[in-house]
């Protein structure tokens, strides 16, 4: 067994991120032919997020026996470990079946609890962006680079992303209203690879709420290390409400949380 | 100068969608300085549009002296002429300078006032699709397949996109809920990426306003050519209002046109 404190985690999170390239990428933009989908048996993004997740656990308890796992697929095992790994196979079901590039594959590793390392994966595009609590960096198929987010002199400056208005609960939807009339520019429909490109300085805000430890665990050391900041719509790290807003600039969280804890 | 009857016009515009790319791709993820952005003297989407029209102008007129050409960045040319070209080198581009891969190069041909062949081209994924009026074809970095659109039966069934709620009018975006409260799945986001998944069978509907000529007319020979049908909120195939609703299903043509006309 290795020693997890000395282990290179950047080569592992591509091996992971590969295993599930490889078992999500055949059935992205399947077609499925309309007898079977009459008879309901077959969902190619259902089967897509299994094989991966399976794929990833089976590395990881392979390589990591006394690691923790929590899965949207498989659920949770050990998860009271040390290190608890958090795996989200597809973060964006919705652009999978209607297939738009804007998913990702979500891998996080926690430590005594807090996101220490995280990976979001492309796999039809080829990028990857990853963040080890030092540095944040992007890769593609022209090679790799550091990333960092950008500066933004105010709410009135910022970009807004969220994946949809139907996310949010009545009173929530009137917060982020509110958070959108300040703002200079908002649109919809990004999943993760908004956060991502808040990591790597072309979007300024996301706000979004109802996600799950496995939709923002990941990217928050993808946007940390790269300069920014995530904390829940109270101002707060604990992300468990599933209220989260990303920050390229941390100097906008006062007046971000102010306008999301409607003080604002 | 060629006989255009007789051109092979797809090579052309694989020529074309070679130079936009050529212009485009610097700028895209480009980072400003602070000092830059503060001059307000450059803005890269705006360098990119200019340059990306600005070359497929030049192949234009190089090739087909007698060819129309209107342009979002450039405006008319020869208009009236019976074949006229129709550009818009980023359609997009709240997407492109957010680092979102969902913007694309759109050119179309029009002869004889009918859009006849359309391409949509985005150059950071290496995916164009193309529609000459007989068929509809994909091609990425991994070869080329032709493309068609996914039965429908009825509205309950379907998806459905538009760019941003915030792209209606009042009247129409009251129009546009109702469409969206009887179908199964509404998103929001995709410029005109969301017409080429419609063309290639991942989406059912795609509705949205305000357009102008040429950021829909070169959808249309890729949609039509897939078995699907662009038409306006009336029903009708002058598109000139800018109200537009793109259907993968044919079929799905009067229940949708009902609601969006507000008799459904």
């Amino acid at each position: 067994m290795p020693n997890s404190a000395a282990h290179d985690y950047h080569a592992f999170f591509d091996r992971l991120a590969d295993a599930a390239a490889e078992a999500i990428l055949p059935h992205f933009r399947e077609t499925i032919d309309v007898e079977n989908k009459k008879s309901g048996g077959f969902d190619p993004v259902t089967a897509a997020d299994r094989e991966s997740e399976a794929a990833m656990r089976a590395l990881i308890n392979a390589t990591f026996p006394d690691h923790g796992i929590v899965g949207e697929e498989y659920g949770s095992e050990n998860e009271t470990a040390d290190h608890v790994w958090v795996l989200d196979p597809i973060d964006g079901t919705r652009s999978f079946i209607s297939g738009l590039p804007v998913w990702g594959v979500l891998i996080g590793l926690l430590v005594e609890g807090r996101p220490r390392y995280g990976m979001m994966s492309q796999p039809f595009t080829g990028e990857r962006f990853f963040g080890d609590g030092r540095q944040s960096r992007y890769q593609d198929r022209d090679g790799a680079r550091l990333i960092r987010t950008r500066p933004c002199g105010s709410v009135a400056e910022a970009s807004l992303f969220t994946t949809s208005p139907d996310m949010f609960e009545a009173s929530d939807l009137a917060l982020f209203e509110r958070l959108s009339a300040r703002t200079r520019l908002r649109r919809f429909g990004m999943d993760c690879y908004a956060y991502c490109m808040l990591a790597a300085g072309f979007i300024d805000i996301v706000a979004e709420t109802g996600l799950s430890s496995f939709d923002i665990l990941p990217l928050v050391p993808i946007v940390e290390s790269a300069g920014g900041r995530i904390v829940s719509w109270t101002g707060d790290d604990d992300l468990a409400s599933g209220r989260v807003v990303a920050l390229g600039d941390p100097a906008l969280h006062d007046d971000v949380v102010a306008i999301l804890s409607g003080r604002g």
